[in-house]
């Protein structure tokens, strides 16, 4: 059965995140119903990264099956005329050899920005993560580098997590400013529940100053996540990008180019 | 009577434009309402430049005369207190010498930001003009380059306009892309009724190659209205600052700094 590919952005303000749930607005419910309109036949998708609520997607990738023979141009556009106004399909393609938007992904890259100034935004009210207090982004950036490498992030781990695993591949965290925003760009082979907002959490204390910037590193070295910061709001994260080897054919995002050329996909399934 | 000045962003999508209306939501509106109960008075505020329904600011500058005694910081914190969160003051300060938010401004800054995809944005759906045919940002700005100057912009003008004078001193227009987006940047003494969406129309219609380039210059010289391109939709337009004379102590956004040295104010007051 052919399999499909799309990029999807999506402003998660008003959704209860990505995943499926009973008389909840979803992406994946409203993307599966529009698909299931132009496919007319019940899609199911699936997607590179389960994203939280309130969580945003700059370029998310999902795939589904199905027996409906339509264009690309045809999956997209009409896809895009039966969804909301706060998801698009930005691209279609057919997958190629066993491509899987979850289990070929090599790594996925976050952002997540910080308005640091001393009012909220007017414009972008529910798309950054507002701190008034002022924010050293240089140490948060040296902070951060403690993390790179494969660790056990169980101190970065929300209490409900169900990875079989703690460990995870870091592979890079930079922290910059921009004018009044402080931006951090971090990816990873794949990432435990709440990871990136209990990393930006930290590093938001560091950057403070409440924290010493070796914090980062003592955390990660006690394992545990009573011991953790704070978990920063959903509202400046951002699903950014999903790196899949190139054989795929899948557009890689810049940012990728830092990626070890020895990346490797996360595996926790099953050994047969 | 003491003087304030203030800084003011706002997101214009769920506003009837700037000034006050009889039972509409106007920025204006809320500004005073927000105002006088610091204030314990009722202010009325003046601006620099009346923006349109749907039209946002990056930096409006407003002031209003008052009795009542509070800091700077009670006059920001206060105010944000009380408004919207489609509406922040960004700064405070006190007025000197006779300054007038209106009529002391040297130069107005417009900036126009067109997503220029084949879909529309999920994240920015209110905040860019969407236009999926490919624009050629180099021919935009060598068109725009033939506005430079003082001119009478009739042709770019709303039909009703109420403005004495059809002419103004164009200091700059600067059209650029980044990524996705094609921007222009603009900068005039001052603006005639839908000045900047009617010249982003023309400018639009040149980058997608419906007209040349030089078809900017012969509106200019035809004085008419009727021969006009279409006005660009509000959802991209931002104020992005306003100019005064030094020794009135506002800070001067770095985009000023390519004025000509000898720009002065727009007057249509009337000479005593």
């Amino acid at each position: 059965m052919p399999r499909i590919v799309l990029g999807i952005e999506y402003d998660g303000s008003a959704f209860f995140g990505w995943q499926w749930q009973t008389a909840r607005r979803t992406v994946q419910s409203e993307l599966e119903t529009a698909l299931s309109k132009i496919a007319d036949e019940p899609i199911t998708i699936i997607c590179a990264g389960r994203t939280d609520a309130g969580v945003h997607a700059l370029e998310q990738v999902v795939h589904f099956d199905t027996q409906a023979e339509r264009s690309m141009y045809g999956w997209m556009m009409g896809g895009n005329t039966h969804l909301p106004d706060d998801i698009r399909i930005i691209w279609a393609q057919q997958a190629v050899f066993d491509f899987h938007a979850r289990y070929s992904a090599i790594a996925r890259f976050y952002r997540y920005v910080i308005l640091n100034r001393p009012m909220k935004s007017a414009l972008l009210r529910k798309q950054v993560t507002w701190c008034y207090q002022s924010l050293d982004a240089d140490k948060m950036h040296r902070a951060a580098q403690y993390l790179i490498g494969d660790h056990d992030f169980s101190s970065f781990r929300a209490q409900g997590c169900q990875s079989k695993s703690p460990c995870r591949m870091m592979h890079f965290i930079d922290v910059y400013r921009e004018q009044e925003k402080v931006i951090m760009d971090i990816s990873a082979n794949a990432f435990l529940h709440h990871m990136v907002r209990n990393i930006a959490g930290v590093l938001m204390e560091i950057g403070m100053d409440k924290q010493p910037v070796d914090w980062a590193q003592e955390l990660l070295l006690i394992k545990d996540r009573d011991q953790g910061g704070i978990t920063a709001p959903p509202d400046g994260l951002y699903l950014g990008g999903v790196y899949y080897p190139e054989h795929y054919g899948i557009t890689k995002h810049p940012v990728f180019d830092k990626l070890p050329s020895d990346a490797k996909r996360f595996d926790d399934r099953p050994k047969v």
